[in-house]
């Protein structure tokens, strides 16, 4: 079959790779319908090193189910699904807690011998835990907003739910990504009454608006602190999230937080340390989210996909076939494109 | 009257300073039973560059009140009060919700005209919004545990309650000082089900046995955080109270906690970045505390202190004198001392 590979920086490739096969009774084979590059696929596309060995790439998919081992159960052959950014046996103690990113029996697609996301198909591991059932046909138009549901737009609510994101909250959200983007639209779905995009791309900040912000600041910086306390009688906000990753992001996270408040992080981090010693200490702001657990949020934000409550599909603005994907990174990582989706 | 200064590092002195005297209506004058020397005020002891104009300190202590302001309500002569370690209006927004150290017309002991609080009495700001009244008489066995009221129990307190601890939670504890002396006892008072302290002074943490440890590691660094792994079956802790603020102590907080829990420090961090990087972000670990609003707590943590259900005040250890406050010191710092009341 066809998959995306990537060899190093800048040298992403579709090849030929072994067929997607069973090997444990628990796999299952999913034929992929979409998939997606994410922002996080562009820091290996930006600075690993060359090699002969490329690496498997790929962790956002839908697809149909083709086959199933002998102890999955409740998928078959035929079911439209859509896969979290890690696969997860959702049944142990930690998958209970909702925190299936760190399952003891689970892992991270594109390693180990697991296929990545971007190709024509994907052994699925632990595939009655990791898999949920989506009830669309194969051409359904709900198929970019239902993708969504494997990381970024659950990435996007995981900050908002971590920073405690509800009625009479304010919010800072930190870029105007894919990410930043489904944040916004996240703390709207959770109430908050005030949403702050700093962002200083048009279109993106744009379809902020139309997510739920309700002020642009486009200043990054010190200016861009500023901005965000002046908008707010000096205090900041109650809660920040950091959808971006860079050092820059979370000292202005520090910045803009109200007092007491909460800054959230989605953002892979670039950086070693965290800007919060003592100044942060004397104002009792928390720090929390991390890589995002988007199997336990995929049914509480389901149905609003299916009854077009919410559109998280609308960050895609651009789509390619699998033969095209190595332009999809070009665009991405050339702010071209917000985010490439992927027909395969 | 008689009052603490410090002049520099190991300089500290009993000198003549001027009458605490009211000057806002708002103002109460505190003659001062009891007040204390707090491990924060040993980083100044440790490190402030000698001058020939000395700072007041101390910011712990309890007393009679003497004199209220016009705009005092509430208070009178004769009243046994304490004092939270920041003075606060008690009526802001901030105050309102809790967070008394970020109060909008509230300040610190000792600066900027206000007295400290190791002397002969106070000047006290905001007194009705800062003070609690304590049903007790001034000779009272209480007055060690009432004192604690002050910072050093409710720190403890705010380090297990911003991290959530509560039954069915385990907890490590990093420090055996008074602090986190202290927050093993509010985490037992929590409901938590295990207590693991870390802490190398045989005598305090047989205290820390006392106020509810479950067990005790006296190794620190990567062979301290091995011992709390393999107590916990490999996972660390659900929760960590970092009652340090050394680099050392934040540092071994990543390293015990248990994926998705959370860290909370109340130690002032002596380190300018927290190491909360890449590999603390994929486990989604949460960072909180800070300076606790002691203030928030006095209410609920006082009826134990007077029915004897809990006695925060055995961290106290040695007793000196307000001329004797040089020599509490030196045994703070000299490790002699757990920590040191004074009797004025």
């Amino acid at each position: 079959m066809r998959a995306t590979v990537i060899y190093g920086a800048g040298d992403v490739r579709v090849e030929n790779v072994p067929d997607a096969a069973l090997r444990e009774p628990t796999d299952a084979v999913v034929r992929v319908l979409r998939s997606c590059i994410c922002g996080s696929d562009l820091w290996p596309y930006s600075s690993r090193p060359a090699s002969d060995h490329p690496d498997r790439i790929g962790h956002e998919f839908l697809g149909v189910v083709e086959e199933t081992g002998s102890a999955v159960s409740g998928l078959r052959k035929g079911d439209v699904v859509v896969a979290p950014f890690v696969w997860a046996d959702n049944t142990c103690d930690f998958c209970r807690e909702g925190l299936q990113t760190s399952c003891r029996h689970g892992g991270s697609w594109g390693r180990n011998g697991v296929d990545g996301g971007q190709g024509e198909a994907v052994r699925v591991p632990q595939a009655q835990g990791t898999l949920v059932k989506l009830p669309v046909a194969a051409d359904s138009a709900l198929l970019p907003s239902l993708l969504t549901l494997s990381d970024v737009f659950p990435t996007g609510h995981h900050c908002a739910v971590t920073a405690g994101v509800g009625p009479r909250t304010t919010v800072t959200v930190i870029g105007d990504g894919a990410v930043g983007l489904s944040a916004v639209l996240a703390a709207k779905r959770l109430g908050a009454e005030r949403i702050i995009l700093m962002g200083r791309h048009k279109d993106r900040t744009d379809l902020g608006r139309e997510f739920g912000a309700t002020d642009v600041v486009a200043a990054r910086g010190e200016e861009g602190i500023a901005a965000v306390r002046e908008l707010t009688g000096g205090d900041g906000t109650h809660t920040v999230l950091e959808c971006v990753g860079l050092e820059d992001a979370i000292t202005t996270a520090f910045g803009v937080v109200r007092n007491g408040g909460t800054v959230s992080r989605v953002g892979a981090p670039q950086y070693p340390a965290v800007p919060a010693g003592f100044g942060v200490f004397l104002r009792n702001i928390t720090l929390t989210g991390g890589v995002a657990p988007a199997r336990a949020y995929i049914e509480e934000l389901l149905p609003e996909i299916l009854d077009g409550r919410i559109q998280p599909g609308k960050v895609f603005d651009r789509t390619v076939s699998l033969a095209d994907v190595p332009s999809g990174y070009q665009a991405m990582a050339g702010r071209e494109a917000l985010k490439v989706i992927i027909e395969s």
